[in-house]
């Protein structure tokens, strides 16, 4: 078996937009109610800062304190919002390019469980599980964006939290990092930490390779105060921001999908001009994230064919607006990577990347409707993800693929196509060969012990996190970091996997 | 947790025809392609039947004794095929209305060994399994078509075999059949044993309530004599055929996709061809299956990007000549029913039915790159396709379903939309509550005993192959189908189960 899918469906970015589960008519109706809605309902909730500007900005407040926004002004604020930017990798060769219609991966999530698979045992994650996630997704080839999948739960205070939480994804990945925030002044204090890592001051302003994910809005239409904070001061440092609002159908947003997509469109919208009131053209993906209530009991369900269309349905409303933007997918509610895991996420994963949004995240790695996080889950869902961006990349129609004198030449001379010049040409570039997903006959599975995924994804995994850890901070700028902050990685654990120090980075 | 779900996306036959992975001018290549290969490199074999016709039609036969299709002949008889008929089922329930654009699933296949997924060991298939995944399948509420997944092993007679498939699926199953014939002499046989089941002459002629499944063409762009014969003596014998031919990327057809896809084409309008000149617009799925090798070892691979993209593919191009077809999707590599197994099948039947083909096949129950089946797999993919066909019927875009004023409630008020009379209103009519599918929290499931999917199928199975089957065969017309043929499903086995008799049908 190949260790590594030998076949790139195209650079990392593949195009989307083939599915398309809104006519145009449909977008522009979405998008006058939208409107609507941030006219007439508007927000409450909102910041000293944000409803200063805002109303120097024309919005009014109405007789509930309700801040409304006036068409022109939103407008005007999509027209001057940030397009196609660099997010930047802690090496460069992890920057990601954020262009209209090119889709990338994500992990996502705050999950606050790990699953250990083989006893099918739940329990509390921690900053060595989130050390150990870092490690993996660094080896997940489709993966361009870590965000933090679990909470250190066995950190209570908030800052060291914050602090720890950046300090492992930093040093356990090379790729773009993102987490959230829980006070506006951790801001500088992780800014601080990430110049450390760097070697000079000005070092991450140089290359901002961490965002910060901000839910600056409650649904319905309610703006945080904390993460509002945060927000602001995240523009004002130059710090990329992933705007989020998880609107839940049927929950905290209409059970209505078109209603749920006109109220996500209105938050998001209304995060975005808040941000950039603050700082215009200030790097945000503004992500909605419409999620999915099961109406039995109000809970959260993140698998089903609802939540595939609010995704995709979402994407297409901000590639209208041609707003970088991201999707969540592929958020099981199985508590296994089991069968219904691989059903959920490649149903919810493929809708949503073949809308074609920025990012997909929560791509891999989560079960249990978010809750739960599991290693063996990331390796098999990145493979799941290589055979979509293999469908994404499509069918290449020219007059050479066409083939017709091959196959007149096949027809009728060999029969066959087996070792034909063609055929040799394209099968290390057209075709995807599985690492872990099984291709043999069922004797020789039987021979091979007769596993399931799972059971091959284990070893895969206990391989890379056995493995020496490249990371582009230095021993002496990681004994600056430690001596400034309270790191509370064991330091033998983070230094005893450093087989070598990747060259190059910020 | 409920035993069937509550929702129906809509009828059977949801609309398809939102993914598209070719654009109108690929389109338009791959047409004038196909043509090309129809009219300069044409088929070898071609039947003395056939060949008589088709020369009496315009066509010739070039110095290799290939017969070849001018363009105006082919384009003549995609004019004349027959379009919006309809398929009956066993009973007038289960009839199919075949429409253009309209999906629906089906079984298919021709496995000859049987999954245990208790203990992972496979054996051969037989009678007795046929007839068992016939009830079972009768209980899928989103499978319409009964083609028959298993050959029964345990026969050899070739005559046996084709009178005891037919008898296992329509005395095991109240949906339309569709079956292979290995010779052209069984086909009046099958259908006096059908009239015997109806009890009457030409009963079955009235509602004929089986297809025959002909691979008239092995690829490449050659016709089989047994099954051109056999689709010949259906077509004189009013009975429906479903049109196949396999080629097999990169092996029997060009490694090219493009290419792949024009030899489909041509294969499966030149299956159409031959198949009109007998009978002008008889009943015909045009189904080109085009699948995919595994270039590293030359053996069909059934769960990739590049099968769900040739699937879909091929699914635009019959539509593009309004032709009923049906395309095969769900047929995972994986030997047990796991994560890729989930991930596999989601991925490709999606992209499918996306497409909008008549017919999805083997979309439930297949394993191992079709070599083998299990009754597990079933249930839990009807499940799934009941996800992709919520997904499906799309996002419904009204001024009620915008929800401005239902927004502006809840923002303003109670700040929640549970108990509003729109989320009571939609949430019996909108949202798909899954029965095998787990949503329970990570407690509750621990406290269930932490299973997974596949355990609670095999409790599903054994509830419904538990249960009495139903069926529209009298004891008396059985007996007369007894007494005329020579049936191999123990009596007992089959009388036993017979608790009630469903009264209709044909």
């Amino acid at each position: 078996m190949r260790q590594a899918p030998s076949f790139a469906p195209g650079p990392l970015g593949t195009k989307g937009g083939m599915y398309r589960p809104l006519s145009e008519a449909d977008i522009q109706r979405i998008h006058s109610a939208a409107l609507d809605v941030l006219e007439q309902t508007g927000f409450k909730g909102a910041t000293d800062t944000v409803r200063d500007l805002a109303l120097g900005a024309g919005c009014k407040l109405d007789g509930d304190g309700r801040l409304l926004f006036p068409r022109a002004l939103v407008e005007d604020i999509i027209d001057g919002a940030a397009r196609d930017f660099v997010l930047h990798g802690q090496t460069p060769s992890n920057d990601i390019e954020v262009r209209d219609g090119h889709v990338h991966f994500a992990t996502g999530g705050a999950a606050v469980k790990m699953l250990d698979s083989a006893s099918r045992a739940y329990r509390p994650s921690t900053l060595e599980d989130l050390f150990d996630i870092a490690r993996l997704v660094d080896k997940l080839d489709n993966i361009q964006w870590f965000a933090r999948p679990v909470v250190a739960t066995n950190l209570e205070d908030w800052r060291e939290l914050d602090l720890n939480t950046v300090y492992a994804c930093a040093r356990g990945s090379t790729k773009h990092i993102g987490t959230s925030i829980t006070l506006d002044r951790h801001v500088p204090e992780i800014i601080k930490m990430l110049d450390l890592m760097t070697g000079r001051d000005g070092g991450f302003a140089q290359r901002p390779f961490v965002s910060v994910h901000a839910t600056t809005v409650v649904s319905p239409l309610t703006f945080a105060e904390d993460s509002s904070n945060v927000a602001t001061a995240a523009a004002r440092a130059g710090m990329p921001i992933l705007s989020q609002t998880g609107p839940l159908a049927g929950a905290t947003a209409p059970a209505a999908l078109a209603g749920t997509l006109v109220q996500t469109v209105a938050e998001s919208l209304g995060a975005l001009v808040a941000i950039n009131l603050v700082k215009k053209g200030h790097p945000v993906i503004t992500s909605g994230w419409p999620f999915v209530a099961d109406l039995r009991t109000g809970s959260f369900s993140g698998g089903s064919g609802e939540q595939a269309l609010l995704g995709a349905g979402q994407a297409q409303m901000m590639q209208f607006y041609r707003l970088p933007t991201g999707v969540p997918a592929g958020m099981t509610d199985s508590k296994l990577p089991d069968n219904q895991a691989g059903f959920e996420k490649a149903l919810t994963v493929t809708l949503a990347a073949m809308s074609g949004p920025s990012f997909v995240y929560e791509s891999v790695g989560m079960l249990a409707s978010l809750l739960g996080c599991s290693l063996e889950a990331m390796v098999i869902d990145n493979e799941m993800i290589h055979s979509i961006r293999r469908s994404m990349k499509g069918i290449e129609v020219t007059d050479a693929s066409l083939s017709i004198d091959v196959i007149d030449e096949a027809s009728r001379h060999v029969g066959h196509y087996l070792g034909n010049a063609q055929t040799l040409a394209l099968m290390e570039t057209e075709y995807v060969y599985p690492s872990l997903a099984d291709r043999n006959s069922p004797d020789n599975w039987t021979e091979q012990g007769a596993q399931d995924i799972t059971e091959r994804a284990r070893k895969r995994v206990a391989e890379v996190l056995s493995a020496p850890c490249p990371t582009h901070i230095t021993p002496e700028n990681d004994a600056a970091v430690r001596a400034a902050f309270p790191i509370r990685l064991d330091p033998k654990t983070a230094q005893g996997l450093d087989g070598r120090w990747v060259k190059g980075g910020n």
